[in-house]
């Protein structure tokens, strides 16, 4: 379908997380997308998502993506892992508008990653390289582990959709990395730690792993220490962050949906917050690179 | 006030947390008030309150306490450390029945306990072991440390409940203790390291502590973890966990408010929770020290 905007050359992206993480997937867009006026909702009211049920979650996904429906967003982006998991089709049901998630991109750039050029020093069981008949033969990353919280990791969004572009999937919960990244132990011993119980579980449970996904948004702030703790291990991966892969797709989606949308243009923001707008400008700074001048306390009745 | 219950021999009490700490409180509370019948709510939907603003706590605790007292609590224990700190006052202007909460008791707990009866091998500046004209000669133990979450910490509850008792209060926040508790490392090696990064912190600001207040319902759960550390520091402490203080105030109040209760019985419950059935029933067991047979599952429009 071809949308007609209200106003031809400019368009209203609605971005959509339960916290601040998502702004990694709207800095990804400003400069993507420029001729757009972006709605940002964290509904930080009622974080984390992560460790909450499928019911809950798409409750609070759908009421979140209404409002941005109502507020003018022609287009909506879930840059949520845990919401686009459990809540994708709920909000596609429930909203009139485009609307894309963060994990259909996430997978497809796993399938289009190059291998790292290092060569693990894992032994990988024999039986875990045989790469299997329905597989396509996509040399050295056709083993994809996915970390991510434990109701995205219990949905198994990941797996089907990278099982479906013929890549074997490894998922692994890490429910402690959100509360570091909230405490700002990006680069501390405690967090190497932890990473490193997490991937160790992960990589002795499937060797091969060549490619890992980054399937929440807070995780891409935690990329240095992800990088120390596999040189550490001695297993280099390919890091995927699906901010930017969301980030293409959603301009994709712009290019077929919205057409005469100008390529040029002087990006705007509007931000709202369901719980304390100076906690939101404080620890959102970090995640979108840039500071966040007006957010908007806002009551979605929680 | 004498209240007059519904049923003379017997009292329904409702017990109110964010999650499955406050389950340590019921615990405590069931052989101290065996003639009565408990409604326990969990608000696990809008957990973790400990990060969130006062508004938005207060908004959440009101709800909830209005529901406990519309299913006919004549008496509600606020078993949550922030929703005290933050919101007693709000539930207890918004419900005609008595409330109580659990930092007063843990307060007066802190007063009345003994010191430890090891010499701690920290060397306190000697500026900080003069005591202040204002505060009685409470030997050994009148420095008092409260481990809590943020929103208890910024609250400064603790610290003004500890002041008027004429005890020194030092407050540190521990927002990863939570999250550590809920993923099951009770007993685990980097649990120990965060426990010694935050006790170490707060020991080094006033090292003339000797009491330690465990100032949210779910650091009970981490008391052999928590000796272990105070042991490696050299820093013994007497260690109050406040659910058995509020407990025993509890039982004080009703004895006062409901002086013809009896004192015998067979305490029955009913637990209702916001989020997964499932996940309360398997992570509540552990608090509470016996099963959950029967939750329910609550909407409260969050």
């Amino acid at each position: 379908m071809v949308i007609k905007s209200p106003s031809p050359g400019r368009l209203t992206i609605g971005v959509f997380d339960s916290g601040f993480g998502g702004l990694t997937v709207l800095r990804a867009l400003l400069p993507l997308i420029p001729a757009a006026h972006y709605i940002y909702l964290g509904d930080t009211a009622r974080l984390p998502y992560g460790s909450k049920s499928r019911e809950t979650i798409a409750r609070y996904a759908v009421s979140s993506a209404k409002f941005l429906h109502q507020q003018g967003a022609e287009l909506l982006v879930i840059a949520c892992n845990t919401a686009t998991a459990l809540a994708l089709e709920d909000i596609q049901h429930a909203l009139p508008i485009p609307v894309i998630g963060v994990i259909q991109p996430g997978a497809q750039a796993a399938l289009q990653t190059p291998s790292p050029s290092h060569k693990s020093s894992f032994r990988p069981e024999r039986s875990e390289v045989e790469k299997p008949a329905s597989v396509p033969q996509v040399s050295g990353h056709n083993h994809v582990l996915v970390l991510a919280t434990t109701a995205t990791v219990r949905s198994h969004a990941y797996t089907h959709a990278l099982n479906a572009l013929g890549l074997a999937a490894h998922e692994k919960a890490c429910p402690l990395l959100v509360p570091l990244v909230e405490e700002g132990w990006i680069n501390h011993p405690v967090t190497d730690d932890v990473l490193k119980i997490y991937l160790t579980e992960a990589l002795t449970a499937d060797p091969a792993t060549q490619t890992l996904l980054l399937g929440c948004t807070h995780y891409p702030l935690l990329q240095p220490a992800i990088q120390r703790v596999l040189t550490s291990l001695g297993h280099p991966l390919t890091v995927i962050d699906s901010a930017d892969a969301t980030a293409r797709a959603t301009a994709a989606l712009v290019a077929t949906h919205f057409p005469s949308l100008s390529v040029t243009g002087d990006p705007t923001t509007t931000f709202y917050a369901t719980d304390s707008i100076e906690k939101f400008q404080r620890l959102g700074s970090n995640f979108l690179s840039q500071p966040l001048k007006e957010v908007h306390l806002l009551d979605l009745g929680g």
